[in-house]
């Protein structure tokens, strides 16, 4: 048993003072994009100091009251990021690919649209693009989620009493936000909003409004990063600012705020369980500020859940009974990013591969590895990443007795976890539309 | 939606009269061996009307609590069954294989030990041997679930208050209680216990203490049964007999229960989908019967969980965003039943698997599963069943997107359901040793 250390993050002491308006509830929705249960179980494992015997707890063990089930609406019983994320914003079921439509293609309105008509404060911070599926699903209409310029489009041009739908929005996507064809970043800067683009520079953000896109597309992998926490750092960032802006105001606002763990999906994609191990620990410690925000600000309710899980991941494999997660923890890097390490150092890669996983190869897997980083071209193609990728990831698997099913979704049901005001509201078993019809409750005039 | 239907149990009608001693608490155990989440969501899915948009809730949801972890006490972090099992009945970690004793192999109290020392009427109805590892460890002390032999004789030779510990006895395993060196049935009923041997004659037994063996070693399963819900059956009588016991007892006794739904596990092992899925309503049909008991009953707990998962089970694989529950529900025998019946009508197996299945297989598959079946010898060797059944289960995920990682268990964490008196108790996440540490607590003098 070992504390959870909460990493090089020095954490916000929120002001012992809660926010002025008591009688209208705070509302934080956390997405862990494809968390399903055997990453929650991994997770508690990877943090787990293996010297002792009683295996700790976790935030997400302290917080956990129910499971949804997740089925989008098309028969196929296994959902896709925006149909989750369409039944998670706006409490109905779609089809695979919408973004806050029906069935039937209208439009439907989010938990975001009712907490902005409420004059609450509004908020998103995800590590993916800002309009990804999951926070588009709160924002936008779409019968795409493809449609990515189209959607980022409407976090500007959608208003509500005016003004754009979301006071705070941070994340990744500046390609989608800043084209050839609309710059929506001065667009939204003429309404008022600041604007920052690198993660280092979030404390330069004072007030609201205010957008900050620190990335292209998604932000880096949480293991390739220099701020591996900087899901945990947006949102203490957003909680300071709907804190800061509620005690200025002498009515004070509640706020909604959206978060997202998104790349653990993207880490179950790749069937890349250290990847994802880096992710759950930002998620993890995300929780953890919550807490300390909630313990201070009573008048909150959290949720946290994931839209589907993803990867078929399963602790042990083709027949082992154990799962080293002590393996998993001495890794370093996501599969691509050791496998350009390898090639960049074709020479001493022995050493580069020991340094990055500590995983300790067979002289025929050595042999295998060899020559498919031999045949790798200087320049490290795409092509070569994922081949050489693809290996290492195949070695991790055997030395972690890590399983997967697929590179998609997988329709299990997935955790709910809640608290502060009304978690028991969240307990038991209930669909995914459940979830946003009952946190919708909390927002009211 | 579709009302689930009972199928053609007759649902025995509890007196109205509850049990005599309303001061002390049935506890009621019911294991469903290697029943992780994704087989949950399966047979909701599964026994779902396909033609309505909304999933129907299943018992399962109804009594949704909590998670358990399961970890075994050394270092795999993978269990099997007997440690599990032992953590569930005794309340503490131990090694993998290990039945009642600790990590220091000192034999330990089971929940039903502590049950009969207070005087409760004991019982056990599984549908595996009723000697095999979870069943055993509430029972029996032995470093090895190998064991069989020396485990089915402590069911008669360890005794409290002068007497065999389980008053009632149901399920599999007359090869290890009827043999060369030792009859115990023989013993059994010298010391008062009546006995069937055929499930088909349950009514005959009239009153404690009963020992039921209806197999010789397994129960059939369920898919192959002309008994599919014979753990249910098995759990009304048990009540019955409780039932009547304390009714006809001016003192009254309250009574402790295990149920196991031992073959969910062997289908997952088998990575055998229909399988699993007829294991799972039998689980599902106990479970309504066990809450018509305790609605009549109030002053019983009880608690339903799994000792892990299974085969890495999931829904959707290989990239398919849907899982087919209609194409698992057409299915009406085992992979290894299947594989026998192609082999006994070679000339019209094209029919036979059609009336089986249901699944309409591609040309090239005919022709691979043609030859499987046309190199098989006359007697359908179990080898010949091996490899027929293995491309028959294969094909069998094809068409339902079935997803499996191991012939073995895997990690993650599995539910907790529960109902009747202080049901909160078991709420949240929790280890698999506090919740037998809680269910003791119910046993009082």
């Amino acid at each position: 048993m070992r504390k959870l250390t909460v990493g090089l993050l020095v954490l916000f002491t929120f002001s012992a003072a809660s926010l002025a308006d008591e009688t209208r509830t705070n509302v934080i929705f956390l997405v862990g994009d494809g968390m399903g249960v055997s990453y929650t179980t991994a997770y508690r494992l990877y943090q787990d100091d293996p010297a002792t015997t009683e295996v700790d707890r976790t935030i997400f063990d302290d917080m956990l009251v129910g499971m949804a089930s997740t089925y989008a609406d098309d028969h196929s019983l296994v959902t896709d990021s925006a149909a989750a994320a369409t039944a998670l914003a706006c409490g109905v079921k779609t089809f695979n690919g919408a973004i806050g439509v029906d069935s039937q293609h209208n439009p439907v309105d989010s938990m975001l649209d009712k907490a902005k008509r409420l004059d609450y404060l509004t908020g998103i911070a995800v590590t993916s693009q800002v309009n990804h599926a999951t926070p588009a699903a709160f924002v936008a209409h779409a019968d795409s989620r493809q449609s990515y310029d189209k959607i980022a489009d409407q976090y500007l041009d959608l208003r509500i009493n005016e003004k754009p739908k979301v006071d705070l929005i941070l994340g990744g996507g500046q390609a989608h936000f800043i084209r050839k064809d609309r710059n929506l970043i001065k667009e939204f800067r003429a309404l008022g909003y600041s604007y920052e683009s690198n993660i280092k520079n979030l404390s330069r953000i004072k007030q609201l409004p205010a957008i900050g896109l620190f990335s292209k597309l998604g932000m880096e992998p949480a293991l390739e990063s220099s701020n591996p926490l900087r899901l945990s750092e947006m949102t203490e960032k957003s909680l300071d600012l709907f804190h800061n802006a509620a005690k200025k105001n002498p009515d004070g606002k509640p706020f909604f705020l959206l978060l997202e763990a998104s790349q653990i999906d993207w880490c179950g994609h790749a069937n890349d369980i250290a990847c994802a191990m880096g992710e759950m620990h930002d998620m993890a410690i995300t929780m953890i500020i919550i807490k300390r925000f909630i313990d201070k600000n009573p008048n909150t309710i959290f949720v946290a859940t994931a839209d589907h899980s993803t990867g078929g991941l399963s602790l042990g494999a083709k027949g082992q009974y154990q799962w080293n997660a002590s393996n998993v923890k001495s890794i370093s890097a996501t599969g691509p990013d050791i496998a350009r390490q390898l090639m960049a150092n074709k020479s001493n890669w022995r050493t580069v591969w020991q340094t990055l996983t500590h995983i300790k190869l067979a002289d025929d897997e050595q042999k295998t590895l060899d020559a498919f980083i031999n045949q790798a071209d200087e320049n490290a193609s795409d092509i070569n990443v994922s081949q050489v990728g693809t290996q290492v990831l195949a070695y991790i698997d055997k030395y972690t007795a890590t399983g997967w099913t697929t590179k998609g979704h997988t329709g299990e049901d997935v955790q709910i976890f809640s608290y502060g005001k009304g978690k028991q509201n969240f307990s038991g078993a209930m669909d995914n539309t459940d979830i946003a019809k009952k946190l919708m409750n909390y927002l009211n005039p």
